[in-house]
């Protein structure tokens, strides 16, 4: 009876070696890594002709759909080092009032732990457990935190995870509850991120921060090979990524590369925007200036938590695939956010997080500026769960014993 | 490009009529209906020797796997009527140290609105639209009332939700978010129903209560649909299901009845466990009584919101169901369900809802008391997101400002 085949399929996999994403020099497969060299982030590379003489569109089309369906193009080479949680395939939802005709949101709140951060850091677990690490720590904004104590638990591996003393209480009470330790900061994500960072160093456990560890960004990259698959092996004319550590839209980026190389897509792109709050906006700042580092962002404020990440280690590479992709860096402003939030749930029904809103508000303001059309096929990630994110509260109460005057409920 | 076809496919659709479940008086398709002339529930009948004759498995399974793609057993007749927010094939999750080595929960949050009630709503609202309905009330504990705003806002369907006033402010606040009036009402759901039968009586609105119109059951059908597929055309051992209205065990039932006609499963059945809290259990009463409809439940208390359900309107459905099956009607106390929920977190870092929590005690004093075994294959309704209910906070501040004691972390 086929029950969970991904999980439990034995399959060839296909890694030859990690290469420093600024350097190109290269590290052994199947060792313990954090960053290069020169402190930037780490990709694993895989034998891609050989995966294309070993695997077809169509066999892939058969399995089951869940995230694990793609394990040839992923790291986990053991299916007992695999860790999962039901890592489906997120559906793609249209805003059709909202949005309009061409517009689908990736939601991922479905995930585990209800956000994307589930695709990165069931990878970077399922590797921790296959390279034998015990104890993980991690600054986190609330999701990643999330998952990462939910699949680290699931696996025993023991977590400690720092977050910034304002980040909602949902989610520091959901990380506790899947075992981790979690400690409120004074901070942001990178002043907790140093506190792990010198925890490591120490030797008291392993650093998980974004793009630290070289496995986050490979699960991140199945929402690059889904969008393929679900749009039929062509890919959308324009993604739109709310952008703090920019995993995603790097995973998305290294996955069409290797969908091309395969050949099951060809060398046509998304043009890829990456989306930031105006309260912490460095990435937009580098790109309107043409550098291709981005400086910290001081005083970073916004409401949208997974957002508020004032320096990212992968800067250069979230650039370059914005300018390659002829897409561009674009700032929201926290009204416009919360704006687009109430829209897409008062018009079409669907509650977006605020990083969601703001890929939304970003869409509209592309759209009268002329950076996209209306034809055009358009994601835009919805990454977490609205559900997880404080909302108003515009109920009345009525009072059964009193008569009820039904001319005004 | 094959892009949500399922929702774009013109199919033949097999409904010949509706059926009262207690007298087998026969109703005409495509009219509005609420309950049957004796007040209980209609379940819509279809040609299935025609279904037979028109579809098989393979066919079906070549399908994107949403719930849509059960169309010909469903009621929605014109694609023009769909409604969707997405409403993915929801995954089984193993729970290998808090359950055991053959416990897989369905995990249902991960649907729109983050609840199973998602299922029924997306089909009651279809059918609402098809038939020209304007405005819909409904009586709730949460989650159904979520999901009935979101779709019904998603096709311009006025709504007004009541619920009882202690309903978690989460859930509240999503139903105003996503579009309907919602008012907080000093009773529990009953008392909340009855204002939406009086309203609906003067004409104001559609009824929308549990089993008050025929279609959230054709909907919540869809679960047993999917579990025979995902089994590979078998059926587990044994499901646990919480029990409120019981809309889904009742659901569940029919559609193993629609498919063995089918031909696509055997006579097999699960067993059938319908759990409810020790602090609201009429149907564990009726069960236990031996009689074939529940008394109401005074006092109704428990933390599980979902199955604070005094007095149901399908009572004597979900007893044959139970009874037919070889199960039972089981209750458990609401610290048993807590200790469950916190198990199946710390040990194996899944979240559950206050009600997947009271399934899983349930297993484990089935497991005790024999009316299970360890080997046999289950499944436990995880309805809703766990991260719409209150957690405790166990996490510790930290000040970045002062020295920090690394061996403290
Ligand atoms: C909801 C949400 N959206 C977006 C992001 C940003 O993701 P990335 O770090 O991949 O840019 C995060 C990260 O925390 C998030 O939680
Ligand atoms: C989370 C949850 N579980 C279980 C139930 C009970 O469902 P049913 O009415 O089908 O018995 C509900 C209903 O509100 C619910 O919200």
């Amino acid at each position: 009876m086929p029950l969970l085949t991904n999980l439990t399929a034995d399959r060839k996999t296909f890694v030859t070696h990690l290469e420093c994403s600024m350097t190109g020099e290269i590290y052994p497969a199947d060792e313990v890594h954090g960053l290069s060299r020169v402190g930037r982030p780490l990709l694993v590379r895989y034998d891609l002709p050989a995966i294309a003489a070993h695997l077809d569109r169509a066999a892939l089309q058969s399995r089951e759909t869940d995230l694990w369906r793609w394990r040839e193009l992923l790291p986990v080479r053991h299916v007992r080092d695999i860790v999962s949680l039901g890592e489906i395939e997120t559906p793609l939802v249209p805003l059709p009032v909202s949005g309009g005709a061409n517009v689908l949101v990736k939601d991922e709140g479905r995930l585990p732990t209800g956000s994307f951060k589930a695709r990165g850091l069931v990878m970077a677990v399922a590797m921790a457990k296959a390279l034998g690490i015990k104890r993980i720590a991690m600054p986190t904004n609330g999701n990643a935190g999330a998952a990462l104590a939910a699949y680290a638990t699931r696996c025993g591996i023991e977590t400690v995870v720092f977050c910034p003393d304002d980040t909602p209480d949902i989610n520091v009470q959901e990380i506790a509850l899947q075992g981790a330790r979690v400690w409120r900061v004074n901070g942001l994500i990178d002043d907790c991120g140093a506190i792990v960072g010198e925890g490591a160093k120490q030797g008291r456990w392993f650093d998980f921060s974004t793009l630290k560890e070289p496995y986050r960004i490979e699960g991140k990259k199945t929402m690059g090979l889904e969008l393929a698959s679900q749009f039929g092996w062509e890919l959308p004319d324009a993604i739109f990524y709310p952008t703090g550590g920019g995993t995603g839209l790097i995973g998305m980026w290294k996955a069409f590369d290797e969908l091309e190389a395969l050949g099951w897509i060809g060398p046509k792109r998304p043009k890829m925007f990456a989306i930031q709050a105006a309260g912490c906006a460095p990435i937009v700042k580098a790109f309107d200036d043409g550098t291709e580092h981005a400086e910290r962002w001081e005083n970073a404020q916004t409401v949208a938590a997974g957002i508020r990440v004032p320096r990212a280690v992968g800067d250069f590479l979230i650039l370059r695939a914005v300018r390659a992709s002829g897409g561009k860096a674009l700032a929201v402003e926290d009204a416009a956010i919360e704006a687009a939030v109430q829209q897409a749930a008062r018009q079409d029904g669907l509650l977006l997080c605020p990083e969601g809103g703001a890929t939304l508000a970003a869409y509209h303001y592309a759209l009268s500026a002329g950076l996209v059309s209306a034809a055009d096929r358009v994601v835009l990630f919805n990454c977490a769960t609205g559900l997880k994110y404080p909302m108003a509260d515009d109920s009345r109460t009525l009072d059964r014993h009193a008569p009820i005057d039904y001319d005004a409920l």
